[in-house]
């Protein structure tokens, strides 16, 4: 996820006992030594680009390599880690610097683009590709940043003319705090599920670091977005719990102005909520902080995290307009999605309705009936205004001024609820499919909240067909984790500027595994 | 120096003794912290390029940098050293890597050109200029690498739209072994003499590490032909004898095949002699060991050393043909100078005369008549063989079966006093300023012979004026230290196919210092 917007006279409020809570769940990370598989070439292929096979990983010690040279290593699978690798030369002394160009691809293309040409939005800095200079011969080069990849080149960009650098050993230590043995193995399921369902594990594993990353090669932040979806689906594969309560206790330690919870956070080199704040990810701390006591019964968090959303709640009702309707905006307010255009008023509206059923739940808990009779006032409201956005002519509910019909306006007021009819709400998703209203999702998240509906509303084997068009695409296009941004329809979308500032194993796309495994198994 | 012939069947002969008291005198380097002076802009002057003030350098710490942002800092003078600075953001909190290069130059040109078109023959890696990704702002950056330097660019290549980044607190840690206190003040002189030999002085300190290297920015070795000016030029200058010792020493500890010295040391990862043999490196050999006796009178060395030395004589007249003339080769057997075409017979036949002169010395110092006598018979063959070079009716040496006639010919016969006869010597000389023979000399380590060879027989007057044209003119043309390579006609040239890869503080360059001192004053 890439933002831009900034906001003004940002404060930062920082509750020190949640943070030492956090501190204390910070995991150990589990290592693993990876070895390149095979060594490989990246062709053409259609409109894009494949790995084929070139010779045996054991030829490497036996290549050497000069001014313009290259090699180009298969891990296997995507990981998450720290390469390192001996170099060593042949031929007369190195009478001059080894210069080196490494680039690491989650994908093939990566590897072919050149980074030169880039001129997109988001940072450069993104690329994962560096510069070396090796002044000793031989040596041990352990890189001391963490890499997203699969496919490793190695470009000898000089050495000199009387010597040659020989590479050996190329090793990666992988990292992630998503223990594989917690997960249970699934029951005997179409083999294209069952592959869904890995690939969606091993994008879960690449995220889950010292908190749950959005994606381990871009951003690697923890968007609050993204947890909800990743905690979900922790619950039925890694059950890794503490991770999850690590993660909220530092979303309510580190408060922006007014105590509302930040749309993402950075732990380093300190602790830090970034100045975005959106309204449907504050609202969604309400939301996590509910899935978790569900699934934990952890009276402590509980208790410690309920004023915190409690908070949201209360900053979110204030932009309810006299009809009970959330008041559009003209800025970046609120993400649903990245689809162009999309007006997010009803889906924000939708979110409201689906945190406050949260937030009644956690006042109930609370025993707070004050509290769970106002949030319920809310609710009333804000069902009706979003009833005021419906239009029962056209069959959909409208958004913004301009009444903007969108699929996400759709999904999430299925998902809230509103009708409080599942026959309704699944009449509203297969209009939605019939008509195809032209504002589509575009990402894996927003596809996963189309799915979610579908499957709560009775049409699993509508969901199965598009999961499977959607995910299982993903798969055929040879995925090995699940893509940040996929449109079937438009295989080289690059909305950032180039495919490789895409994240091609990101938190938000884990899906599958939380839908085979809570609703399909 | 870079070459590009490796010897067949290369061994190495290593005396651990030797290596050990080598190691004993490697030298503490004296550190001294630079800051840069100023912010410049590096613009067009005539075909060359020059640093222009554009502001100071307190205003460092106010200039946001983003995407393409880039500053050049100006250190004031040549340094060699160790870069460190610290990096902070502002705007919003970093969520994207900063992704910087970083040049270093020692004059203007390197900053503004482009590396990326760089195909000569020496090894790119040569070239400063690093890439570096920042995952965690603000940090401090402490380059691992040593740069030899004047100018650093930083260049921001990306950072997002979010934030930009803040440099504060540049620093070099400059590291050398030559101690400037040590250096007697010069008397009274003409002002651009002055100025030579501090630019000189400056040369030999940038040069001066735990060897005697050749330069600082590219190829960082132990070249004996550089030794040989760098110790003569030590002596009426630093005193730092025990690094002469040194690098005689590593030369005896580390010899080729049949106890050859070699023509270049390599020091890391372990010591290694080059796989390179030319014929008059290895005979400086004698000479230096010469010198150094001469200077410090230390008889354990010479006692040790003295081996070696009659070992080169021993190789070299194995060279000699029946009429006592060194035989020519088709191969890179000898270095003279860069001069394209250049013939090496003569100028080889000089230098076997020159080093032999100093071979009966140590002969005769180590009480060894009968290795004194043997030489002399050498001498005596060597000279009548220099003579049957010589073409009376031309006036000049003549080298190799095409006669070629060269001013490095001339020279290194005038060196080696083959005529005996400071008249001769002188009028050779002057002839060939005046004839002026097309095969002329391109570096500033075959200036400093010619110009020791008119200083030595008594034509100081024509020395200085040839000195002074050419380092005064490379003094003029902006030196901070002298030049691995100039030409007052030509001074574009860059035969290694950029300037980006020459070296401009070059251990060979470092004559002025030694001239003015030793002869003027």
């Amino acid at each position: 996820m890439a933002i831009t917007n900034s906001m003004e006279n940002f404060e930062m409020i920082v509750n020190d006992d949640f943070i030492k809570k956090a501190d204390a769940l910070i995991p150990e990370l589990i290592k693993t030594e990876i070895t390149p598989e095979q060594i490989v070439t990246i062709e053409p292929d259609g409109d894009n680009y494949k790995a084929v096979f070139k010779s045996d990983i054991e030829e490497l010690k036996n290549i050497e390599m000069g001014r313009d040279d290259k090699v180009i290593l298969d891990f296997g699978n995507h990981n998450v880690g720290y390469v390192k690798f001996n170099i060593t030369s042949a031929g007369s002394p190195p009478d001059a610097p080894a210069y080196i160009r490494i680039k690491f691809g989650e994908i093939p293309v990566e590897i072919v683009e050149n980074s030169g040409e880039y001129s997109g939005d988001i940072g450069k800095g993104w690329i994962q590709e560096e510069f070396l200079h090796i002044d000793i011969l031989p040596t041990v080069i352990e890189m001391p940043r963490r890499y997203a990849f699969r496919y490793m080149e190695i470009k000898v960009i000089d050495t000199s003319s009387k010597y040659r650098v020989v590479l050996e050993k190329v090793s990666c230590t992988s990292v992630t705090s998503a223990d594989m043995s917690k997960v249970t193995a699934l029951p005997v399921l179409d083999e294209d599920l069952a592959e869904m369902d890995r690939v969606a594990l091993r994008t879960m594993q690449g995220c889950m670091q010292k908190g749950f990353e959005d994606g381990p090669k871009r951003d690697r932040r923890l968007w609050i977005g993204d947890l909800r979806l990743q905690a979900q689906t922790n619950y039925v594969t890694f059950h890794n719990n503490d991770l999850v309560k690590h993660d909220l206790y530092l979303y309510a330690g580190l408060t922006m102005n007014e105590g509302r919870v930040g749309a993402c956070l950075f732990t380093e080199p300190k602790y830090q909520v970034d100045d975005t704040a959106l309204f449907d990810y504050s609202l969604f701390f309400v939301s996590i902080l509910y899935d978790y006591y569900m699934e934990t019964k952890d009276e402590e968090t509980r208790k410690d995290l309920t004023a915190t959303a409690y908070r949201q709640i209360e900053l979110a009702v204030r932009e309810l307009d006299d009809e009970g309707i959330v008041k559009d905006k003209e800025t970046w307010w609120c993400f649903i999605d990245w689809a162009d255009g999309l007006n997010k008023q009803a889906g924000a509206q939708g979110i409201l309705v689906y945190a406050l059923r949260h937030g009644i739940k956690l006042a109930e808990f609370d025993q707070n009936e004050e509290k769970a009779k106002e949030y319920t006032g809310y609710l009333e409201k804000a069902i009706a205004g979003a009833m005021k956005l419906w239009d029962a002519e056209k069959g959909f509910f409208v958004s913004g001024s301009e009444k903007q019909i969108s699929w996400a306006s759709q999904v999430w007021m299925v998902l809230a609820d509103v009708f409080g009819d599942k026959a309704k709400n699944a009449q509203l998703l297969e209009h939605t499919i019939v008509i195809d209203p032209k504002i589509r999702m575009v990402t894996p998240y927003m596809y996963h909240h189309f799915i979610e509906a579908l499957v709560q509303n009775n049409r699993k084997e509508v969901a199965l067909s598009f999961m499977r068009a959607y995910w299982g695409e993903m798969v055929k296009d040879g995925a090995d984790t699940f893509w940040e941004l996929y449109d079937p329809a438009d295989k080289n979308v690059a909305p950032y500027g180039s495919k490789m500032v895409n994240s091609y194993c990101h938190a938000w796309s884990c899906s599958p595994s939380y839908i085979i495994r809570k609703y399909l198994i």
